[in-house]
Formats: C-alpha cells, structure tokens, sequence
C-alpha cells in the first residue's frame, strides 16, 4: 500500500513537533510531503530540518493548489482557522487531522462537520489525550457499568498556570479575535473533551467566568460550570490559570461508588452493593454500604500525538476504527461555549449551544474588544508558542 | 467558686451524652441539676442513669418555673426549638449552650442574639468541630497570612451518607416542619460554620439543591453551592446524603499556594514566592513559582463536645474568651438559607440573606407539604435520633 502523502499548515510548536515525528518514520505507512506557513523563519526552519524533499509553501492558496500531490493534510494553525481550513483540505479530497480545538464557536464546526460528513475522507482531531491508559480505563469503567449509574462529576483542573509572560509572548494570545478565548479555549479543550468523552454531556450548564482576573488580557482566566445530566446526575467543572500549584483531580460517583484520578492515580472506591439497593434495604438507621478502595492499573499509554497520528493513518489505510474522529471535537466545545455563554448571560444555558446566539455574543466581544494586542490581519497561520 | 448549676432540655441522642458528661464530672466547675424531656422514657431513663439528685422535668413550663435553682441551661431539642428556648433562659437569668444549628431561619435567630447581647449571660454554641486541632490549624493558616490572600475554597463533603431507614427513624426528621431542611440543617452546619470560621462568609451565592433526589423525604439532599467573596475570590460547597462512599476534602488556595485538608491530613503546597510576585515578575512563558510540599502537623483536639463544655464554663466562671460564641452560630445559617433560597428562586442570593423573603418561603413548604410523615405538634422537644 502506497504511503499517504501529508501536508501541514502551521508549522509552530505543534506543527513541528508533528512534522518531525512524521519525518523520523515513527508513523508507518504517513509520509511527509509538504509544509505551509506564513513565516518566513518557519519555513526557513523546515527546509533545514525537514530536508529538501519536503516541499514548503508561505500560504495556504499555494498550498492547496497542490493538493493534487497530497492525501492528507494535518492542520495546526490558530484556532480559528480549524474549520475553514479543513473544510478546504475536504474540498480538495484529502484526509483531515485538525489539532484541537476544533474551532472557536460551534456554527462553523457544525458546517466543518458537514462538509466532513459529505465527504469520504477520514476525519480525524487531536485529542490526544484519549490515548492515555488511565483516561481510556475511566471511560471503560464508566461505560461497562461498573461504576453504575452517575450521580456526580467534579473535575477541579487547575494545573493550568500561566504567567503574565505567557500571554504576552504573542500578540495574539488570549485575544476575543485572536483566540475567541481563554483557558477554556486554548488550556482545556483536551479536558472538555474527556470529560464529555467518559461521562457523557449534560443537558444545561450554569457557569461563572472572571475575565482577566489574574493576568492584563480580556479574555477568561478562571472558570466555575456546574452542569446537569439528562439522568439527575450533576457536575462541575473548575480551572483556572492563575493558581500555582493547581489541582488535577477528578472524581466521579455512581451507584457502585466513586472513582478518584489524581497525581496519575486511579482509585475506585467500590461499594460490595450498589447504593439504590441498599437504600432500599438497610434496616440500621445509620451505617452504609461496604467499601473496598480498589487501586486501578491503567492500560499502557497509547503514544500520545504520534499514537493520534497512527491510529488516522491505520483508519485511512485499513479502516480501523478513529479513537478521536473529527466530527467529535464539537462535543467540547459545546461545553466550552456554553460556561461562556451562561456567564455573559448570567442565566443558564442548554446544550446543545445556540449557536448564533453565541456568534452574536463573540462577536460583540471582538468588536468592543480594548486589548492593547492587536491581532495582525496577514497573521493567521501564527502558530508561534501554541500548545 | 461555686459549682454552675446546669439544666438540660432534651435528653436524646445529644442532651443524654452531654448529662452523661456532666454527671460524670468530667467538666470541672459545672454541675448538672436538671433534666426536661417530653417524653416519659426519656424521664425513666434519666431517673435510672443520673441519680436521684438530678430533677426531671416533663415540660418546659415546669422546668422553667424553677429556673432560680438553675445558673445556666443547654438547650438539645430539635432545631426549630433552640432560638425560643434560649430567649426563655436568658430572660430567666441563665447562661445558654445551645445545640447546633442555631434555630431553623436567621430571623429567629436574629432575635435569640439580640436577647443574647442584652444579656450579661455567657452565650454558647455546640460547634464542637471548632475544637479540632487540623480545623484550627488551617484556620490559623488563613488568618496568619500564610496562605496569602485567598482566591479560591472549595469543600467535597458529601460523606454525610444516610439511608432511608435512617430517615424513617423519626417523623419529625427530614420535613420542612419538623427540621426545616434536610441536609444543610442537619449534617452539614458543622461544615458550614468551619468553612465560614476558616475563610469569611461569601457576599452572594449561587446554589442548586435537589429535594428527595436519593430519599423518599420532602427536604434536600443534594447540593451544589458556587459562592463569591468581597475580595474576588470563588468557592464551592458541595454536600449529599445520597454518595456512598462520600468525600470530605477541603481546598483552599491562595497567593502562597493550596492547603488541602483530607483524611484527616493538612497539606500546605506552598509556593516559594507569591503567585502574584511571580506572575508579575517571571519573563520565562511557561512556568511557575516553585513549590514545596508541607505536610503539617496540627495541634491535638481540643476534646469536642466536652471541650465546649469546660469552654464555656470557663468563660462564666473566669471570663475567658469563648471558641464558639452564641451568636456566630447564625453566621452558618446564613451559608445554608442562603443556599436554600438561591435553589428555590433559582436566582443569586446576597448576604445576609433576606430573613422575611426566607421565612415567607420556608411557611409555603410547610404549607404544602406532601409528606407523610406528621409532625406531632405535642412532641416539640422529640430529640430521638438527633446526631
């Protein structure tokens, strides 16, 4: 089988470290065929990295009007740049991994995932933390029912911190125009993900966001949601990028107990009978059910970006089945855009999203927008510094 | 100095342990005289188990009839009880203890400390939790400045597990007339004097409490509460009847870090300089201040329930400083009506809460109360059970 040629757009951090892996062959049956950025000192970077057989364009006109010589294209550009660009690589009959998040706001990634849908391309988004064992067995445990049913998620993801620098190393950073927002868009959208991934997305979220609270920029750096399943069970959800040390620690109840992941541990505190039935049955006033603390080993982890990238490659060339298709990454975002919304609203917000109601609402904040960070108009494959 | 001679109203669960306490001498300078209880085997007991100096009264009109022979009374009956009752002790010259909670709703309340500070009697509150070595420590923390200025608490205390048969135990338990609430009035007013003793009380909560989610009872027993400081600072309280196995961690963080009290341990993340120093001053993007990891020692506990005891018998007797003064006892209360309403009015609630607006709608849900169970409007003082 013919190796699939891969373009890539946006050659910064992540763009690069894709490239190179691509290069080095860890990725069997991908082959590295083009890169496209607008800075001259990426594409500098790539001819002396990536060597003279990887041909580089300085937009993405030039780019996709050789799409013929292309499979595939991996999108690693700022985040609103995801849907139309992929979109684009659709249109040109390639193969699509887009780096998270899938856009900024769920109208254009509703329209991505209908291009995507008419196509029979494979669609493909970089959440690569669902190759993770620990993550993988929470879901597992969480779906094959041993948990039970959910009563709560609490998910405190504060290990966030970022500093007044970081956000000052680009212009734009943590911008409405530049970013469409702040840690729920550029620091959580891995966790947003797994969240909706293992547990499942409730019906309503009422959230409550501080806008430049602890650093000089315009967008949320502090983030409380409570939501509400379709079954009773509730949950929250905090982060924060100005809290140093944070906190990582998800804890998830059901009818069997409750399950704790912190520091890289899985604990399962499981009840010898599920909590309904022994409401039902106890006798004893006080006391219940029994409890063994189970210490949970987690599969392997799956290889992270490189394990994302084989497992679309193996997709396109075997038809194996997409551990993070593309069409998913709307799920996070819904809930990313609904804390947005309920705190500008002050109210509670459905999900899913209304979706122009929210356009409207970003595009408020992009125009009355007094960040001294002017975003740069020719600027948009500025991937410099991305995470 | 003379002994203080003490009554007690109600000999259930609590008022019989603290009798027994007293006649045991364990609470040097007090003296119990007197015990009332509505029910006759209540009396028998205490005829059995006190000796036959102790007098036993059936109501309270008797047992305050012979208030000249009484220094100072503790009050255990149900909670709507404690603000009348107290009222009656201080007119009748006597120093109170009062069992937790304060009463039901701020107004009473209210007016129990306005007789209080009109008074030159000694006004207690059972908060006994006060008396814990690792619950002063971090109050200390915060108080000293250690952890810096706070920006966020958060406290998981949902292992207040109760079945069903526990809330059959009583008809009076778990009803808008009989307890006035569920789990924020009864298992939780520790938690919530802690948690406003440790860190302030917020200036406006947001809450969501579900009513007979796990139970057949008309109360809560469910409960999310997102609150906002004056100084900016988040917190969330979270508590349940329903989770088996529950949790009890208490995060608070602030400038120097996080202190996260679980398990009995007090672990201070402390961060070598200041967030906001580092934040303002690091030029490196990614990165945070360094942080060490303080396992703290707390001081041994101050001996609970008799602790308070001795605690405010030493205040009548020497006029020392009270742990737990009468009147802070409303300061909890307002954490948990204001929850209460927030969930009703599905709305922001400020505090202090609006005491008419509260009680106006604490009066709907007796009136329309569905439940089964009827409180027995005879049986003021059934203590059976109180915990």
């Amino acid at each position: 089988m013919a190796d699939i040629r891969i373009g890539i757009i946006g050659i910064g951090n992540m763009g690069s470290s894709h490239a190179k892996h691509l290069n080095e062959g860890v990725v069997p049956g991908a082959k590295l065929v083009a890169v496209c950025d607008v800075r001259d000192e990426r594409l500098t970077w790539a001819t002396e990295n990536l060597g003279k057989k990887v041909r580089t364009y300085e937009n993405t006109e030039a780019f996709y009007a050789a799409a013929a010589e292309l499979d595939a294209v991996i999108i690693a550009t700022p985040h609103y740049d995801h849907p139309p660009l992929a979109i684009e690589g659709f249109g040109h009959n390639l193969h699509v991994l887009t780096e998270k998040p899938a856009g900024v706001y769920t109208r254009q990634v509703r329209e991505m995932n209908e291009v995507a849908a008419k196509s029979d391309k494979t669609f493909c988004i970089m959440y690569n933390q669902r190759t993770d064992g620990t993550h993988q067995k929470v879901k597992e445990l969480v779906e094959s029912g041993e948990l039970g049913e959910i009563k709560r998620t609490n998910w405190i993801i504060t290990s966030w911190y970022r500093s007044q620098s970081y956000y000052d190393s680009g212009g734009w950073r943590a911008t409405w125009a530049g970013e469409g927002g702040g840690v729920l868009l550029n620091q959580c959208p891995h966790n947003l993900d797994l969240w909706q991934w293992m547990c499942g997305l409730p019906k309503r979220v009422r959230a409550f966001c501080s806008f430049g609270k602890y650093h000089d920029i315009e967008v949320e750096d502090d983030v409380t949601a409570y939501v509400e399943y379709e079954n009773g069970a509730t949950g929250l959800f905090i982060t924060s990028t100005g809290e140093a040390p944070g906190t990582n620690r998800l804890e998830i109840t059901g009818d069997r107990g409750k399950l704790v992941m912190e520091g890289g541990n899985l604990t399962f505190h499981r009840t010898r009978v599920g909590e309904r039935e022994f409401n039902r049955t106890h006798t004893g006033g006080f006391g219940g059910p029994e409890v063994w603390k189970c210490d949970i080993r987690a599969g392997r982890s799956g290889g992270a970006h490189v394990g994302i990238m084989k497992n679309w490659i193996s997709a396109i060339q075997n038809g194996t089945k997409l551990l993070s298709p593309g069409e998913e990454g709307i799920r996070g975002l819904q809930l990313g855009n609904a804390m947005l919304l309920s705190a500008w609203t002050d109210d509670w917000v459905n999900i899913p999203v209304d979706e122009d109601l929210y356009y409207e609402k970003l595009q408020e904040r992009i125009k009355n927008s007094t960040s001294k960070k002017k975003t740069a108009k020719g600027k948009t494959l500025d991937t410099k510094g991305s995470y």
